[in-house]
């Protein structure tokens, strides 16, 4: 069940005792989930009670420790020998009494880790404060570091077959895009809308099915694209309305994330304008990035297209990604803004986007890329417009 | 758009603030985004960043605190005056220089809270170690406290209102788990059941929409039912597989969860064997299930009842739940198992899934359940039997 070979895994994990090596880490507890998956293979949806992958710098396989009930899933889907699955009893779950790192400490302890250089992911959604606070407490003789993102940047280059993952991931969410915009009619629920969605991301291809994404889809209409974050109601659309469509295909947890704005009929004339002024800007972006430049420097020639149309944008213009777990499909190291300074090189995968959001109306309009040798190439195919609904006077124009 | 009536709202603050008053808390700072929900309203897909609901128990209104780009979503959904909605600037997202921690303890140091009693969710998803490190850092003065579950546990009991959106949930969960097992044929790929699955969880029904369920379908099949969360992949099923699925229905961020097991075409005699004990034992729990008795007398129902059959279940037997966002639809607060004294109340709602894992298979067949005056009901219809999708000996025995 292995997605990918074992060399990559031990390439992987190779490249992060380096990063640990430099930081004087010796031993490295994971406790993201994509995290987990990129060293391991491991997948399953059990990152609702705590869980690790154990990394010794001095040892060639890492430990996952969780649950006793995962402990089947890891054997199923991870690639060391079965020795180093250690699962914990029931009764540290959700318990006041016990907390599974006391568990974790206690593992530490017998294998002799326990006055080590010990790194924990600080700032990971599931590493709590709690967790740091019962490490500590059990492990007194350790030094205490911090791990945040050393995953995280092995990630951030991918390998030939990850690509392919996101290629896939990209031709789902073509068909998912294609069949939320031909859902969306006035009368037409929104729920249903996201219904049609969801069946085609997790449907996928004739070839390959879809996995979920790490984000539900995301889709604001009305006064609500105002705002990016909301989901779906069961009203229904409106004559008139703005419907923004952020939703990703996802192959094997990797991401092909897409935004689109529609008008259900007649746009009004400012969201018109706006898309303009955000294709253009998105073009002559992606024109831009190539190995080399600085994530800086390509949210300046967006800064600086907008300029001229006298907007501004204040939040971020796009964001490393591919693999990952809900709640998010962001990597969390790049960010195509100001003040980062990561030098661009080839496959890097970004989600370019470039949403635009007022006091009452917003559009969105993204494209996720993979960095090619001389360039950039998007991961999907899919027309950069604004897509009106019902023929209208503009449309005929 | 509330969901609730603004007096519900203001009870579950003044239940919360009598909870912090018992504790000696001044200062409650909630980062799950169910407490958050619960007291405020808010909903919106931005958990992915740092984000806080602030109660300051001499002040009537909480505070919500999030990324600038989530202000707008917070103005639709809060029943706060939008005064008491605080923005981040973006730069503070996934940055290292700088964690909106920061910026929390900047804004409780400037409305006079900086030198009082702060409770945080130690134990909570979002609350990581790395908020911890700020919080202490820039807010010296302060004392902190652990304030994990303070509103989980005014949130186990439940309002008309929360049951007839749970009961909605039923309705969907109905549709959903009736979809999957309709559509589980040999030779159908397991992404296209989910794919029919979340559709029919997302569509609802008729008269209500549904909303994204806080676990995506586990639906392990043949081995991979030895591990209860497992998800799908793009393969076939085969004949003679058996199938569990474990799916919730979901309103307005309320769950009702549901556990059945199919299977494909001649069902093994363990398995068979399994479901009947499993099935009497479930059977024996719910009638036992009434006001005034334990959550750890209740388990000790189902444990009587397949010791008769030489078997033993480690896991816990249910746990309480209602509203949640991923990666969880439980509560987190009482857990049916050895050792939880709760004392179960009319309106507590609980998950009870009695599933048995062993090393080559495994049988799932769970109920939501809200409690009576005197006993318990469902809330969710559906039989409660092994499904057997085709016809075979067994079946027309």
């Amino acid at each position: 069940m292995l997605s990918f070979t074992l060399e990559e895994y031990q390439e992987r994990l190779g490249k992060t005792k380096e990063k640990m090596a430099a930081a004087g880490i010796d031993v490295l507890l994971i406790s993201d989930p994509a995290n987990m998956n990129y060293l391991s293979g491991y997948d399953g949806w059990s990152f609702y009670v705590h869980q690790m992958l154990i990394v010794i710098i001095d040892e060639a396989q890492p430990i996952w420790l969780g649950r006793s009930q995962d402990a089947n899933g890891a054997k199923l889907t991870v690639w060391m020998h079965q020795d180093f699955i250690i699962p914990y009893p029931d009764e540290y779950v959700q318990s006041l009494p016990k907390h599974p790192m006391d568990f974790v400490a206690q593992i530490l302890t017998e294998i002799g880790q326990s006055n080590r250089a010990i790194a924990v992911e600080m700032d990971h959604y599931y590493f709590t404060a709690a967790c740091m606070e019962h490490l500590k407490q059990h492990l007194p003789n350790a030094s205490f570091k911090d791990g945040t993102n050393i995953v995280n940047r092995v990630r951030i280059i991918k390998s030939d077959q990850e690509i392919e993952y996101m290629k896939r991931a990209g031709a789902i969410v073509e068909r998912a895009m294609q069949a939320g915009i031909d859902a969306v009619q006035t009368g037409v629920r929104e729920c249903d809308v996201a219904a049609t969605i969801f069946h085609a991301q997790i449907s996928g291809t004739e070839a390959y099915g879809g996995d979920y994404p790490a984000i539900v889809p995301l889709m604001p209409s009305g006064i609500k694209t105002s705002a990016p974050h909301l989901t779906w109601t069961d009203g229904t659309y409106k004559q008139g309305e703005t419907v923004i469509l952020e939703i990703a295909g996802c192959y094997k947890r990797y991401h092909s994330p897409l935004a689109r704005t529609l008008v259900v009929g007649q746009p009004a004339l400012q969201v018109v304008e706006l898309s303009e002024i955000v294709i253009e800007g998105l073009n002559e972006t992606l024109q831009f990035v190539k190995p080399g430049v600085t994530c800086e420097e390509v949210e300046a020639v967006w800064r600086k297209s907008i300029a001229k149309h006298g907007l501004e944008k204040e939040s971020r213009l796009g964001y490393s990604m591919g693999l990952n777990y809900p709640p998010d499909w962001g990597e969390h190291t790049a960010s195509l803004r100001q003040g980062d300074k990561t030098v661009i090189q080839e496959n890097m995968t970004f989600h370019v986007i470039p949403g635009m959001w007022f006091d009452s109306f917003g559009v969105e309009l993204s494209e996720s890329i993979r960095v090619t040798k001389t360039g950039c190439e998007t991961l999907a195919n899919f027309s950069r417009e604004l897509f009106i609904k019902h023929p209208t006077i503009h449309s005929a124009s």
